[in-house]
């Protein structure tokens, strides 16, 4: 499955990495695009087949668009004017396990509510975020920023221009609102978001069918995965954000979806809203040889080395491993979407591929007088700046296995908390904001369902191994000595910060108590706060200058495809965007890919153990072709996922796909392993999307759970909703 | 690719082993059937499209069978009046390797002898069996054989009956003779070839066609792999088999298979005969449920592990990768193998369906007093000594691993050797005879190239991690008390067995030589020696019961499957066999194989590294669709690889696939991952096997490698071969 990769590499200065997202041109069925794009598509999207009036794409307060809401990592849409939420299992999954004990096995078994009042909270830290705004802000953002400004003083003016734009937007109640650039940082947008704060697990099929097939099947077709699963999200009786409470009421949108009465056939035209999280489809040359030379394999061994040192250390201790199995999976998961990156990158030959391309944009520039003066200089200095960044990440990789180690990695968080509370609230650090502590308070509570002091420790030690690698100068000297003054035993045995309580209290003592403390694992984070901030301010400094030139080297190159006549569009960066194709499989030599799986498919590979075992009702129904109104009649049968040529990436999990006519037909959920390297350059023939079928939902939630109270609120089936809420 | 298992997991007896093969009947397109089987098979073969007399197809002493040969491992076959042999590149990769310096890469680049003169020595202990004779010997193997007996006595009448009617055999010079068990000992044939001693390397393609795709396509669909390589066969000038010589003259075979005019085409029909190793496919439900629920899952894990010490041992150390490649692909590809039947029998309910099939034929059974009498006591005595031999295996699997310190191994063999010369040849055991030496003494001098003392020592460390998890009692504690006392850093510094010659000395040395010797790795062996032997004559107790048991229950499953009009057909144990299907795809829910792949396929893979690098020549030519009269008018385009039905396993490597009218269309190279199951139980659905395309083959001697003198030779474009030889 497609999941986010920040959980397995966290980059140490993500604020700082944020500014260095940017966006790439298209061609043919390629392009996440904004939804003010649709005037440059919306011929192009009638064409293939839409019905709706293309404007309509644009508008973010009316239908289809103000129904498609943010997990913040997963994508989900309304589909009730109750406010319930469609989105994929695996995007629930943390919800079904953080309400599961052995003797009800939610994860396993499945969950639905019977009644609204039954629904569960969601694990903590679960937000649907409601898009309500989209605006172009670059000229505030670029305000003050002047050609003269060295690196650091650039990324500083543009840091404070951010967070007041994002000061000024959260002043209004329970909003969540950033500021992201598009285009290298030409240009940005500010995406406000309602934070609905008390979200609750209404229904997920058992893991038998939302996650048939498990990591086996994990980027592989065909495909027979059940990859859905419901939330509710809730509000204050006077329609006010705030967190669980029993008097809280359904949330009511603007909008939602309906559900297609008929689903889709091969060649139907099909587009998917959601919120791609990264793609690099314009870096330069140069990165992109880096990336795939020497960071990926690196860090690509490095997973598959924790995942290795992830089973031994839990050997044999069944408790050990449930605790540790979402971070195995996060591991080997990313780990094989690695393999397919590198893989993919050799496939298309993707080095010689950028460097032509490169080459034809600098013929461009060179042609040209002003341009030449314009842009020739920005690729230069992209590049100079690139080589320091390379070495920096390198480094970067190594240095954050240390956070393996998890009461260390929450140390340094609850220090660096505390020394930016010394500040005033607008001056603090990204992340360390009034507005971010409950996100913090979120992260350090989760540790207690996936830690054990001894596993945390060989995992640790295997961290520092791998750690001491570094040459010396790229280590921290003082933490060493004092990490060698302590010793491992002490350091777990005196450390009072493997208790949740005690790691949230620190969350309100000043610095000066840190720096006071016994605590050895806060005694190290103390230790190693000034290389930390050291470390940052030269990432700040180099992020100053990347967007000073790479801004311009965008300009240059969104100029340049223009002038070809290409559609540009931004690369991925986490807000919302549009994507269309059709349904429709694939073939190679050899192979064919048919894009549809169906039912019998799934009772093919069922086994009736491990990740091949549906439940027994599915089986039964199956077996007795019981598919009531949900079969295709093209397909004689009932569907379980389709492929499509929509341009997805990580983030999209739980996107709503959608038909001609803007319904419901089923949830994005998959790539395949050779279509990933889609996320650096999209190829057509390699690039597929896998879905759910809307049918093979509405199947399981009528014949094998009984969601028919969800399937009503629906308007499945008799009753329909009157109409999109307006 | 299909490599015989043997050499990663070798179990320590395996004289013993070869007694307890056995056979099972047939359904549809299943069947690895015996040359004498062809009136029972003949109709349904010309039903199917067979143009020859099937008669003839059971003649050893006429084409087609007569052309066919073994390579010990690998089946061949002779394509010219002079001896020259086809087979698969992966069956000839030995002895590029061994032929390789680092100046002349023959591995990588391929070889193609200028003239005859030019023909290379194979690696040492490369044979080609000439198979002359295939005769039923029940009769003479039971002699003495009675219910009476004990199962050690069993054991030692059969091996006695085996070993005379061996040397009798053997006594005609130059022939190799077998004896093997069919339908578990219900009956025995001997099997008499001749052996050409001296074997030199041809032609093989480069690496980037004859392993195109490596491991990464291994045991996959689709295929691009120009699997293909050849020998030649050298005699004395008077016709008599000898070592190496430079006045040999090349071998003449009675017959050789001429190369097909037209390739085949999806639906043809097409037969491969050759040496399939093992399968298992008649194995009691107690006997399955044990392989797939302890020994195999242990086994895999093994390898598992082993793969990742010998990469843990050779990192950053080229010149140790390279030594230890083999063995690391070797334990690999056989993970991979182990994986795919573990998930097969998941995946086809293998525990279930055996204990059905059972639970029929004990019904059978029961049904009338004359059955129940002869045949119900079998099964229950099967079953009771099978839980005996389950024990002894996985004891056997960890214990075997002390053999992966390959000084200890050899000096095991050496010691052994010696004490076996003591007794007269008759009585020796089983692979210790005369007979045995120049085997033994290959595999001796093959360490040289695959050892290094401190990978060695490495990887002998993990074995006796593993090896001490054995409860003591399994354990010897005479071996581990003086390798205690020895110490890992003397047992290495002071042994003289790394050198080769020293190694080979040995071989005449006598026991008491070893007794006295101060060689650490041979005072081990010397200790080991004990329970080496006690081990042994408990497992012969055991293979004489088994036997004993198993003979009769095969007799009573052969009438039963007689009995429902099933035809019956012996588990393969690596004697010759026919078998037939069709050229075609596979398709199953969401995806199609179609039948063959095509030169395009091959460009659309190449990368130019790595497993994806075909060479200049090839790719240019195919960019040019320089493909001469080898394309295929129903394609449009040349095959590479094609799939067909037919039944084949380990052993059948390099088997010749024929047309309807005996001619060579193609080698049999492997099957999916999917489809290894059939080892254990054939599944029609699942079961496909990939041959490399002899117009693919042809294509590539005549556009890539300029081998036009071999074409000739074939008869292959303007001149053919008039006849096959008689």
């Amino acid at each position: 499955m497609i999941r986010l990769a920040v959980r397995t590499g966290v980059a140490p200065h993500c604020a700082v990495a944020a500014l260095l997202l940017y966006a790439m041109p298209a061609a043919a069925e390629e392009g996440m695009w904004m939804p003010g794009q649709s005037d440059e598509i919306g011929a192009a999207m009638r064409e293939d087949g839409l019905e709706l009036d293309p404007a309509g794409l644009s508008r973010l307060d009316a239908a289809p668009l103000n129904a498609i809401v943010s997990l913040g990592g997963c994508s989900a849409s309304f589909v009730s004017p109750v406010g319930l939420v469609v989105t994929n299992h695996h995007c629930v999954v943390g919800s079904l396990q953080y309400n599961s004990e052995a003797k009800r096995d939610y994860l396993t078994d499945g969950f639905l509510a019977e009644g609204r009042g039954d629904e569960l909270p969601a694990a903590p830290g679960t937000r649907v975020y409601v898009i309500e705004d989209l605006r172009d802000v670059t000229a505030a953002m670029l305000k003050g920023v002047t050609s003269k400004l060295g690196g650091l003083d650039r990324y500083e003016r543009l840091d404070a221009n951010r967070k007041a734009l994002i000061t000024r937007c959260e002043k209004q109640p329970n909003r969540r609102c950033d500021v992201r650039p598009y285009y290298g940082g030409a240009s940005y947008f500010l995406q406000q978001q309602l934070e609905v704060l008390d979200v609750r697990l209404v229904y997920a099929p058992a893991l038998g069918i939302g996650s048939f097939g498990g990591d086996t099947d994990n980027w592989m077709w065909p495909r027979h995965t059940g990859d859905f699963g419901f939330y509710r999200a809730y509000v204050a009786p006077d329609g006010s954000s705030r967190t669980y409470a029993k008097d809280n009421v359904p949330y009511r949108p603007k909008s939602w979806l309906r559900i297609a009465g008929k689903g889709v056939k091969e060649g139907d035209f099909v587009m998917v809203a959601g919120f791609p999280g990264t793609t690099r489809r314009l870096r330069t040359a140069a990165e992109v040889r880096f990336n795939f030379a020497q960071y990926e394999p690196l860090w690509q061994r490095l997973l598959t080395d924790y995942a290795a040192q992830l089973k031994r250390a839990t050997a044999g201790d069944r408790e050990a491993q449930i605790r540790y199995a979402s971070i195995l999976q996060g591991a080997e998961n990313y780990e094989k979407k690695l393999a397919g990156d590198l893989a993919g990158a050799d496939a298309i030959g993707l080095d010689a591929r950028k460097q032509a391309e490169e080459e034809a944009y600098r013929d461009w520039v060179g042609a040209d007088p002003a341009r030449q003066e314009r842009y020739s200089a920005a690729i230069d200095a992209l590049d100079a700046v690139a080589a320091e960044y390379n070495a920096a990440s390198l480094k970067g990789l190594r240095q954050s296995l240390l956070n393996r180690a998890q009461l260390l990695g929450s140390a340094r968080l609850l220090y660096r908390w505390a020394k930016e509370q010394d500040k005033p609230d607008a001056r603090r650090e990204s992340g360390y904001q009034k507005r971010d502590r409950k996100l913090i308070a979120d992260r350090l509570a989760q540790v207690e369902r996936r830690f054990l002091s001894h596993v945390d420790r060989e995992l640790f030690e295997a961290a520092l191994d791998e750690y001491r690698q570094l040459p010396a100068e790229d280590r921290d000297a003082a933490f060493e000595a004092l990490l060698a003054a302590i010793g491992l035993d002490r350091l777990y045995a005196d450390t009072k910060l493997g208790d949740t309580a005690t790691r949230l209290r620190w969350l309100d003592e000043p610095a000066a108590a840190f720096e006071a403390s016994d605590d050895p694992f806060i005694k190290l984070a103390v230790a190693l706060y000034p290389g930390d901030i050291a470390a940052e301010l030269e990432e700040k400094e180099r992020a100053g200058r990347t967007h000073a030139a790479r801004s311009t080297y965008m300009k240059g190159l969104h100029a340049y495809r223009k002038s070809k006549g290409e559609p540009v569009y931004p690369d991925a960066n986490g807000s919302l965007r549009l994507t269309w194709g059709k349904v429709a499989g694939r073939s190679r030599d050899g192979e064919i890919w048919t894009p549809f799986t169906t039912a019998e498919g799934l009772l093919a590979k069922h086994t009736g153990k491990g990740e091949f075992d549906a439940p027994d009702e599915a089986v039964a129904a199956i077996r007795a072709k019981d598919y009531g109104p949900h079969a295709s009649p093209d397909l004689g049968t009932l569907p379980v996922d389709f492929l499509s040529t929509v341009d997805i990436t990580n983030g999209n999990s739980g996107s709503a796909t959608l038909n001609a006519r803007g319904e419901l037909v089923g949830l994005a959920f998959d790539g395949t392993l050779d279509g990933v390297i889609s996320d650096w350059a999209f190829v057509p023939e390699r690039n597929r999307t896998i879905h759910v079928d809307s049918r093979f939902m509405l199947w399981t939630m009528d014949k094998v759970d009984g969601a028919q109270r969800l399937l009503r609120e629906m308007g499945v089936g008799d009753a329909r909703p009157v109409s999109d809420g307006h």
